[in-house]
């Protein structure tokens, strides 16, 4: 099974280690490729980077369909791109917080995301109505920390501590997701810490549960309904096309 | 007061009679100036295209803001563009689908949605969840005429009449919305056809709901809540110099 | 274009100064002419009052049809008698709550309403529920100041900025919707105070949210749902007649 | 314990027949008297003659508590005045409407209401809101025979049947409200006829409901909370007399 | 009339202080008679104890029909066995829990529930779903006392006391509901003790409340819907008979 | 990694014929084992035969954590046990309807259930809540073949077609759920025939979608939320151990 992540950004610099990430999470069987964008945001803090990432998304998400790839993963917290990929492409496309939320849903009454900076809360609303869970979501909380400046592990996994601790005691979660695909190796930890102290909550890595699922719905022949997602004018034969190999 | 009214197409065809039709609804002292992308898709029928709008959307929205309008409008019933130009942007940015969507809410119990093509519906389901009323939508239907033909007023009136109906009937609307900005000029013989025959419901035309709805803004010194739509990063200094003019 | 401003109640107290704000509000060829009730409440508080104001203002609603005026505005943030005006009347009938919810779902993701007394709170979650938006009502909070007190506005003003602050802080709201319309003249000053300490969200005036949609519903050729509000037994004739005229 | 039924009309048509029913249903302890509104509409089909009502039903509810009553009914399915009249009274207000729901949501997944006129289906949407059961309003649905028809009892039973049936297979009813309070004889008759036919769902009539109801609140020593229904200014003193008594 | 209250444990020592208790509240004409399980938990404060008590309860209830009982009542909040039993069993099955939200929904805006211990707050949110009123529910509160602690009254009115006034305060309950059968005969004092602080608010008694719905179901001929309890295969002919009788 | 499918009926029956589907769907490096109950119903379409069916699940839930395996499966769409399951166990509890609706939600706008009687639907809407999805329930439909008559594959393929059809065209539902484990080896092939007429959308196994969930788990070191689930009394020491190991 061929798996592509593709990185929304117009550089680089998060590739190999995002890359390392993913190979450690996939099964044996699954080959992880990734990719980042010709050109794209720095970073995806505001609806309006996002915008600015979606055209080269589709991109890379169409070239993974042609180069044979089984399924592609939008590696940013936003699922930017996501909705439109699943018009264009047959093969599934998953996004992270959709996941992360469904797999939150299965584990806990109520959960919160944490996300990096309080200009992303607005958005992650509307991604837990996209998924169907919006009822399920106690809080969204920032870290107040931008994805460009997450790199200081030790600072990122003492802000999730405090503000999931918040979570957990204000707002009534009993799970957290990590509300950044750049949160990367922390959620294991984080969730001893809590245990530690008697809070035994599960704490999501979206883009764990994203290729988790992508390989679920490869294994199982499953991808998204073309009743939702109808074939945009123009590139139905290449969807056709796609379906019939 | 100065509106600007962004067509986020990639030609100039609807150009002369969008502009004739909003110049026709707008108040006297209204000044409307109307203007396509430099690069877009023909029609927006799918996530797919309404996402390779966006961008150039922006590009525009910034322009107008620049050169002193007062408010924008994304012409198109998918509000394209619309979030994340608010984020940028210090002066208001209206969508036409959420605008008549309120609009519909203040007039009737539940209210459905006639659109082009059944590709736009779970689009329009989206909307109405952003706007906060989709509790209210009685149904989305389409009356299977793409954007493009839409120049035929004889068979889309029919086409709208005949859906119009089977929404009120069979999915309890008390008043219709005409889900594309390209059936301009039909909703008020729309709204005398069903009057005359018992059934006296409002019929909204969203651009018509839109330019209305920038004009009450602009009058009421109101904008979107920068806590909603948080300006981003690099672009911040151009939303405060615009907020200060 | 005629608009009707029915102050539902049995005093003529407030009369001058609120034509003179409402003319000050209103487009320059919108004529405001403005009456209290023959017989009615000092102020309403409560449920019990709104319901004896209420045979008063459908009398002076219907009045104002017969007298050819093209729209009545309830002018109260209860919107006391706006529904059973609005079936026996053909103009539309609009109230100030349902209107500024409306336009406050337009501007942000969350608003709260700042009312006179906690009395006046449950109703305000109907009245969100009426305009199909309770899931935009972060929260009702109340000044603790009757109504007929509101006119020493310094005590007012800070009063609001109080509980403004504790809405955006505590409950969440991204707008805030003044929730008397006794509290005249002073929203756009609170907007200012909140932009000026970082809280850039619209402060929503009840009455000019008010005045604004009776002229767009005017201008566009738009009223009530008759589905929505049918007419009652025995009136028939006069609405047949004014939708005639 | 003594019941007061306050028919809010104004004719006294109904009083004989509605008093036999209503002293059949109550329990033996309970004394039950019945009065007309000394001015009022001749039936209420709309929330425009509802509104009409009120104020005359506030006069006759305050008159039950001033003589020692224990609980009062509004006798109309529309709960006219009995959301105002908890604020002014200290005794229990009951509402057939709300009662009648409330039975319903603990007999069957969801309930329709079957009532007179399509003008009253947008009232009773209203009231299960109210009531909390919104959720479970499979549909509302009209037997077309107007309040001051419902004499002829053959004609009803046929036609409430008939709409039953299309409730129970079309809507998803599992159980069935008579919508008006003037449906009065005909429930226990309707169930058997349904469950004749393999249909063995719950058929309630909404003023035995609220007897009971108004019966169980006495007996439990509950009543309406002050914190939703606040007393309006004025008459605190009758309220906090009523109390002490 | 004769109602069966079956105590889901498989001990009689509440049996006495139930049954003493139980015969307070009943109506005079009511016969009330009450049973332990042969084999069940010492108490239920986890939905694991539930299960291992309904399959008991379902033996007891069917022998309460066979008995000639008009009814039945499961006497646990978490309403063990009720769905179920409604199924197998033609005449009433009641649950304190469902039937004490449903009371509170026609008493205030909004209600709490102070149970136990925090291990059953999940359950009382999915009964409060189940009766159709999740959105009435303002919070539910933990005393942190076991079931098998409860006998110290003193010690368990200062709890209620200041959990209901954190309900109140902090999360808008117009009401409280003690969440547990246990806590009998503590309502009224709370209740007073409440309104001597000047919150007069309802607290209700949830075996109370069921008993008197009971006698309601009882003497106005209603019983669950079989559409929505569909009788399981191999016990159709005892439903039947029963029915029949 | 070991899966335990618990299959909660008292007989083997479909031991052997559940077991090889589910080797056939799990990844290489899963070893699954599947016990049948020691007495239970022969198969459950009703709360009934569910409640009757848990106490002994729950005892082969333990036996499974006692001897090492890693999760749990409770092989019915009913989803018995799982929530009690959840308190008792350290291990993952997965129910195949929960994960089945989630993995809906990540596919499609809408879902319908096609399950086996009319009996099971109303459990099939406390499923959906329980699963946070209730709001992406298109609705829940029947084929009348009862558990024990599944094994007509050619009989039942027709039928799911034909309810299969019914759900996408009259209830709107874009992707569908088998509702019965014992519907095993049709989906693909369902599948197939509705992309063959032009509908291409998801038809989900929820067993399969079970094992694949339960796999995630125990790889990404994921279980229940211990807030949410809360471990009963007097198994504590149990749960502890098995955390610890």
């Amino acid at each position: 099974m061929k798996l592509r992540i593709v990185v929304p950004l117009g550089h680089s610099r998060f590739n190999q280690i995002a890359l390392e990430e993913c190979q450690r999470i996939a099964s044996s069987g699954t080959e992880i490729s990734l990719v980042n964008l010709e050109e794209g945001p720095d970073s995806i803090e505001s609806e309006y980077e996002e915008a600015l990432a979606v055209p080269g998304f589709l991109k890379r998400a169409r070239e993974a369909e042609a180069q044979g790839c089984d399924a592609v993963i939008s590696d940013c917290f936003g699922d930017p791109g996501v909705r439109p990929a699943r018009e264009a492409l047959a093969i599934p496309v998953i996004g992270p917080a959709e996941t992360s939320m469904l797999l939150a849903s299965a584990l806990a009454q109520r959960f919160s995301v944490i996300t990096v900076l309080p200009s992303v809360v607005p958005m992650i609303e509307e991604l837990a109505h996209h998924a169907g869970v919006l009822g399920k979501l106690a809080s969204s909380r920032a870290v107040n920390i931008p994805v460009l400046c997450l790199e200081d592990k030790d600072n990122l996994k003492a802000a999730l501590y405090e503000e999931g601790l918040l979570a957990i005691r204000n707002d009534g979660a009993h799970a957290v997701i990590l509300g950044c695909t750049g949160m990367m190796g922390v959620a294991r930890e984080l969730q001893e810490k809590f245990a530690a102290c008697g809070l035994a909550i599960p704490v999501i890595d979206p883009i764990a549960a994203a290729i988790r699922m992508a390989e679920t719905l490869v294994s199982l022949g499953l991808t998204q309904s073309r009743l939702t997602y109808r074939t945009p004018k123009g590139i139905g034969s290449a969807v056709t096309q796609a379906a019939r190999a």
